[in-house]
């Protein structure tokens, strides 16, 4: 990672701003994050048993709210522009103890579509927690993070795979 | 932690619902959620630098992101119930390389305001992410997690200690 | 239905408003509506093998839509009062070649919640349509209608049996 | 109508998701929908009466109500794109003992307007509900459905005519 | 006006907060406030000429922004509390070649809503100007300022008669 | 200033519309609006206190609302289309008694974004009455008004200099 001089998010005398992306030319967006919720053995179970008995609707509530909140992020992340959405889509499984979601969006536009992923991971597991915090206030939510964007100038970006792993 | 025998947020049949609260008595709600982003050396010592000269404006954006996300808790989180806040706040600082933000959220409810705290620490954290992601996309959210809640038939609830440790 | 002299939504002089509610008691207020979704035979049979390979979908959707819903009636029906519910439910099932869905609401408040659940009916019977529009776009919503509510000064409202049969 | 093979709206292993309108060229794209409210004879001659003295405002504020509607499409039905409308018109009047409610969209875009205009008409109709239900609780909100709609891959697609009449 | 110490939406580090208000008293709140848009002689003509022609529909469409802005105010406001608004009137008229809105709000709360009549007042006036800013784009809206206020530990304020009038 | 024949947001027969831009040619488009908020002197000497000890939060928190519901325009502002926003910005600053607040924004769309300008400044405005009413419910906002915008047929717009003094 190179040495960054200046947050771009930050005017000259530093304060919060809207990027300007005018300039950029309209190019085709994607990007991947994912989040994890650490549930602990007897939720995991009963997500489980409930996927059987009850078609897994903890984790399909948990998708559908990613994707309706990829549409709210600027109105969640102050900063964000608004971006028409091609696509986004949220899975999301039981992996042990943990429920595993990863987002992804992709839009034709000037400015990426990061925040979209993020903001639908981070809303999909936070909906994850809504529904099991009766059984356990205790689960955690992380890490939250982006996996792989491509599109505007910088181009691709690639989580490095020893990254990807449980934390 | 007890064996849960069901999710609340289930009905018996397995749909997704919003709980019914209406035989709930109304008391004094509380709850703390914290949330963490590893944000890199590099890009720590910029918000430092800029916490110095331009008022630390990636914190306190931070802030007011997740005070206003509080608020958009159901629109965000689909089974939430609708709560008349009575305080949001949300405290954001940076912690060796890492933000560190603790949300707090209270209110006169028939059902407990967690998902308020979550949120708006959840809300915060994308925010650091969004304003520093061009410095470096492999910041990292997480653990976001609830540190305490009062209030409801369930009373106090309180990490244990060590649990609220770094990761 | 005795003769109305006027429109409560509307001033004395006909512009239209916000009906007062400051002066009404508080008391609990409940209110169940249905919507119909005509989708033809092939796409009902869709609906039903879907159901069983994939979870009923569409159906675990349309609930989720009708449930967030219900929460934005405020910013979808000009003159609604934002109302603190307690619940909101929807369900939703395929009745020979219709999609019949049933929504309920309840909270303790001044005013009625007939608009959440009828509100919450419609948008699930939109989202019917959306998800089997491009089987058939001649799907046909209606009728959306409102079965009982009670609560308040006129107390209980049921839809008499024989206007409750398919159309 | 020709038998559909499977929903768009749902991934080849059932799951809800938004189709991704990635690949589809940019064309104009238009809709209109239609709501019908029968009001019963005694709000119908309020509407009437009110609609001389004082300005239609039923119908107006239904027609706004619609056109705001509009705009929150992608907030209310969870798998719609948000797209850059060009255009929404609501018009509504009174036919008989029934309100009938035109919504028209127009936009240059990867993906359809039927949602927008069906939301429209929807809401608008919701609208009507409410501000007579304090006169006539049995109104009755329905058909509500498309008319008409052009653009895209499939083109133009019209509703039959014998199907347009009264139920 | 007594010399205030401190902003109470500024902590004592000086970081914006949300008031607590879970210790005041729940008691009855109302509040005014008014905007005037200065549109010039040859839109005032216009407005007067659709106004009879017309009914009134650039006030008409004013008044139903400011409802519904007044109900979006904890949106558009980052630190206010939402409020279970009891009512909220909005009524716009023509006085010379200024429009003339006083929005008014109330309802039984631990907090005030002065920004919700505020809020409500200064939407229609938006509202206003986009509707006659084809026809005059240098109309200018202001003052937009609180007429009365009762409710809460400080009861009543009232702005002083001379500062009604014009600028 | 020509005559203007007709407000091109009522439709012939007088209803409010949401102009159609479907054959606008796409332009860049740009607009900036300002908003003065008359604070007092001792709120004004609390501002710049705070803004030395503090950093400046109420300008802060004002600018960032400005930004954020410059992106909420459509919700607003009934009749407004959505606009694919690439940039907003908010300045504001204490100028002796009075905040003064600039808001530009700007996009390529088929509209102008003259009313995102002007709903950010308005919004800032009415934050930075929020966050001073507690000392001084005096405050009046005001004027509120267009600067210039830029593209679409009409071209450039400029306030005329002598226009843009204190009141």
């Amino acid at each position: 990672m190179l040495r960054p001089k200046r947050l771009t998010h930050l005017s000259r005398c530093g304060s919060p701003r809207m990027v300007d992306v005018g300039e950029k030319p309209v190019s085709r967006r994607t990007a991947a994050a994912e989040a994890y919720v650490a549930v602990g053995p007897a939720v995991a179970a009963l997500i489980r048993k409930t996927g059987a008995v009850a078609k897994g609707n903890v984790l399909e509530t948990a998708r559908l709210a990613g994707i309706m909140a990829a549409k709210q992020t600027p109105a969640i992340v102050p900063l964000c522009h608004p971006i028409p959405l091609d696509r986004v889509d949220v899975e999301a499984r039981l992996e042990g103890d943990r429920v595993h979601i990863v987002a992804t969006a992709s839009a034709e536009a000037r400015t990426g579509v990061e925040m979209e992923a993020m903001t639908a991971a981070a809303a999909a597991a936070l909906t994850v927690y809504d529904m099991v915090k009766s059984a356990g206030k205790g689960a955690e939510i992380g890490p939250v993070r982006l996996l792989e964007k491509t599109g505007g100038r910088s181009g691709r970006w690639k989580r490095e795979e020893h990254h990807r792993g449980p934390r």
